[in-house]
């Protein structure tokens, strides 16, 4: 469509992927694994959504396969871990890694409820697997280093936030809105409830 | 085949995902997950082990893909969690989740033979592939809320119970037994062995 | 090919698959399960590396379900576990199992590069397919095991060797070396990196 709009896709899409990654690092550090426990825990927290979400729907080539250049990148990112940390550190505060996790979460649950939706799954199914993409990432991380899942534990809203937006995305899809503004706005909107809920610290009932 | 046959099984399937969606919940409360993470633990419960058979069939669409209804009532479940627990203990006692539990070994197990066989897979498999039906909810629930799993752990015999009916569904074909009354009597089969090697406390030597 | 090599194949397969099912059953008895969780342990550490990989290649039949033999020989094993580790611990000493177990590491490794180049992923793909087929039956075993896993923990070289192997075998295939050479000298590879690191106690920064 608008060149400008695919852009601006592939610019999130690259940080949310570098956010995720990221995250692994850092679980990687604490857990003080190796360079190559650190390129598997952030291989798996950047693509592990997005694989089980395609197991599921039975759907090749996955994303990093055609894309080997986010593979290589993390990569690289795995082996200067140390130095990449300290560098992040330095640039990204808590805030920016927040803003960075939530875009990611927004992209990848919009984008994996519109893939299911192409699978056609009923849409109930499309939200869920939207979800998974989202936050399946985070669970394999958390399960590899031996924690329970950040996302069962935390009270603050994460997939709930994923699912709410998956469901703007399928009812902004029966009014007719082009597909890419749809992410951007479904999206957009993940980031703000995520923002919100996190600002006003709004729990959810144990 | 009989209407009344096939009434009986949808209710013993109904009752064995409540069984193992029950269970997850449970294991969330004990670890103090919020609604989330709760409905996420009881969905991989109920439909985990069914899933991974799927999976490693390469067949499609997945019972709770089909069954939406199925998940709904979950997502209701682990909405009204607290409530919905303090009811069940009133109404359910030990032994009442425990029978509720071996029928849903029994069905999915028996259930999950019958399916490897269709999709043509050698015997010995085809009962690997019951057990696994029958038994990977729990291990992913308990994955998931980071314990080694009940069935590794617990020496009460449960996969056996499971394997021993999946032998009797596959030995009861060879005698041309109907579908629906082999599933019927080997689920029973395997329900009536948990109890007994409950009720006798037999153990699997370490 | 050549009727000798493809027998020193098998014969490295048996050893391979044998010396895996037995970390799994280590680790089983360390956990104190019982016969059917040291089962489900060996049978997940000596095929889940290979299963990751066929799933995640979309092909089938899976090589337990094609040789059933084996998983009848760790049924057998895991049955008579404690008889058979004492055994086995007679027999092999810490060395042994070493050599062993690196001799799966290269065998399944290289095995699983060869299978993803065959089903056209692009080399670096093809490679990381092959670690996969290699390190993911003893991540599984972990997992199951409520353990970080080992090759996140250990800081010597272990899925690094099988990585360098991997890259081997692909850079002899473009000498056109005949596949079953190419397949024993890239094995051969890794179990000598493997040997030599340790020996040397080299280890990757962390």
């Amino acid at each position: 469509m608008h060149p400008r709009l695919t852009l601006a896709i592939s610019i999130m899409e690259a940080f949310a992927i570098f956010a995720y990654a990221l995250s692994g690092l850092i679980e990687a550090r604490k857990r003080r694994l190796d360079a190559v426990g650190a390129f598997l825990v952030a291989l798996a927290t950047a693509f592990g959504g997005g694989t089980v979400r395609d197991v599921l729907l039975s759907r090749r080539p996955f994303y990093w396969v055609e894309h080997q250049e986010y593979v290589l990148a993390i990569f690289a990112m795995s082996i200067f871990a140390p130095l990449f940390l300290r560098l992040t550190t330095r640039l990204f505060d808590q805030r920016a890694l927040l803003v960075t996790d939530a875009i990611g979460l927004g992209l990848f649950s919009v984008s994996g409820t519109s893939i299911a939706l192409d699978a056609q799954m009923p849409i109930f199914t499309a939200t869920m697997m939207g979800v998974t993409t989202g936050v399946f990432g985070g669970i394999i991380r958390d399960v590899l280093c031996n924690e329970v899942p950040l996302i069962l534990r935390d009270s603050r809203p994460y997939a709930v936030c994923a699912f709410a937006g998956c469901w703007m995305y399928i009812g902004l899809e029966q009014f007719a809105v082009e597909p890419i503004y749809n992410v951007l706005m479904s999206t957009a909107f993940i980031l703000v409830a995520r923002l919100i809920t996190f600002k006003f610290d709004i729990r959810l009932p144990r």
